[in-house]
């Protein structure tokens, strides 16, 4: 039961991998162990107040900057509340990694303001402010990190308007290993770089990756899977930005991995592997690839995460 | 069982809609009550020759122009068969119609060369020349007519090389009406006169709607079928080839269809309807908006076939 009298609430929301090499804009997933944290108080002060930030100093303190309140802010206005939100952050997920920080950011924001509200925003309204952070913030547009961080599993953004999405079934025990790269990737820039125009042959075959992934998902297909998880279009554009991709990559496919591409706009790589591959020695040969070109990284082991933000704490 | 005494065959192979509105390239499938048969004999006369043609007087008489024999050719040549192959077409798909016809001749020319040969041929020789008679007579390099005609049912080809094709299951029910105008579309021209770049946005939009017709095949989800069947690329192109083209369209939509576009390069349009949606006034609306515009159109009503080309006689 959510308690109307709620005076503030904490949510948490994964990291996620977005493009999913296949999937450029469209899919997403998001991870365990890595996450973002945001408290809502009720305030007497009218507006949205960021009281304090962890973890990554680099955050905006401007409301209207940052991904976790600049929802909010439309949030407020909107819903014309009779009181201010005061927000406390604390940011888990890297900042230009490529795994959907601001989307954690946003979605945890949205979840935790709506536990305080008098009557809570029902799921069309929390995708929408959530979205409105993250666009705000950082310019995306799509919803490919948003809709996993917000509802867990392997999400496809069909539309973003209206706002459609489905979800698509992940193969049991089919894990992911993340491996990120202390490189900074501005996504504005690396979204910039992009090819405005697409050879008509990659789209071609793009299109039959997407459709085979999807079709391999479905069917529990791994080697499909691994057939298809080939990105022809944004990934040759994009592995040019982070330095020794292609022996990372090489490294995760010779050790098993049915897939290995770019996480989002980067610079972290995911590897998508088997039940019946130990992903420890996938996730070390990547790093140890990246320290052959004296870059030094971290690395995750993860499932696909099934849930989505949530609330973790409510005060009275 | 196969008689390896076999003197003749006989075998039929289905029209097929190809592209599907999202798939282009990659996706078909087949009608029924549309086909061609071709009867291969053997015959002492080295090579390939076609004694007769039935229902199509502008089909090529020359074996190695003939899509049906064009692959019987190299069949011939790299198997060093002992003896020749006499053929008898009978085509019953329009040929330049959109619905396959090459594709329909070539299957059903492999098919039934296969069974006079001593030794069958295995699923990817088949594959091999009836994609090599479509290609040496038509020009045209992808197997979404050819794969769906040999396998019946809704087909993804995910890859040309390797060949990997993968069956979509297609929702209970779900039929499709296809309608010929009296328009002649060359295949080489539609092709040719398509955009060799695509905008990167189209590509994003076309891509979610790919997966979100493949995740609603899967889940036998038909409003979400019919949310996704939106050919943003091709369709625009195309669309002035086939006068009355937005008309005959509208009228399928409005009748209740899930989606309607293309079928392969045209003039012939498809149109796909749920179960419990009425086909013949969707099919009679949209010959009447072909006639609104003076073109004179045939119609068909069909499920999606699910047996695709085989033997349907045999003699001594």
């Amino acid at each position: 039961m959510i308690d109307k009298q709620l005076e503030s609430a904490t949510a948490t929301a994964p990291a996620t991998v977005s493009n999913v090499a296949v999937g450029f804009d469209i899919l997403g997933f998001p991870l365990t162990g890595l996450g973002d944290e945001v408290t809502v108080r009720r305030s007497d002060t009218p507006g949205v107040q960021i009281v304090s930030i962890e973890g990554q100093v680099e955050v905006p303190q401007d409301a209207a900057e940052n991904t976790a309140t600049a929802g909010l802010l439309a949030l407020v206005e909107e819903r014309q509340l009779s009181f201010g939100l005061e927000v406390e952050i604390k940011k888990g997920v890297p900042i230009h990694s490529g795994l959907g920080g601001s989307a954690a950011s946003a979605v945890a924001g949205v979840m935790a303001a709506s536990a305080v509200l008098d009557e809570p925003l029902g799921l069309p309204e929390r995708f929408h402010y959530a979205l409105l952070g993250e666009k705000r913030a950082c310019g995306k547009r799509r919803g490919d990190n948003i809709a996993p961080a917000m509802l867990g599993g392997l999400i496809l953004v069909r539309s973003m308007d209206p706002f459609d999405v489905v979800r698509i079934p992940v193969p049991h025990d089919m894990g992911t290993v993340v491996v990120h790269p202390q490189l900074k990737v501005d996504v504005r820039e690396a979204r910039q770089m992009l090819s405005t125009e697409i050879d008509f042959d990659d789209f071609v075959a793009q299109s039959a990756n997407l459709a085979g992934f999807v079709a391999g998902c479905f069917r529990d297909d791994r080697p499909l899977i691994g057939r298809s998880l080939q990105d022809l279009i944004v990934e040759p554009q994009r592995a040019g930005l982070i330095p020794g991709f292609q022996a990372v990559k090489k490294s995760a496919i010779d050790g098993g991995a049915l897939g290995c591409s770019i996480s989002g706009a980067g610079p972290a790589l995911f590897a998508l592997h088997d039940f019946d591959i130990d992903p420890e020695p996938i996730c070390e040969a990547m790093i140890a690839a990246f320290d052959e070109v004296g870059v030094e990284a971290q690395g995750l082991i993860s499932p696909i995460n099934g849930i989505g933000g949530h609330v973790v704490a409510r005060n009275q």
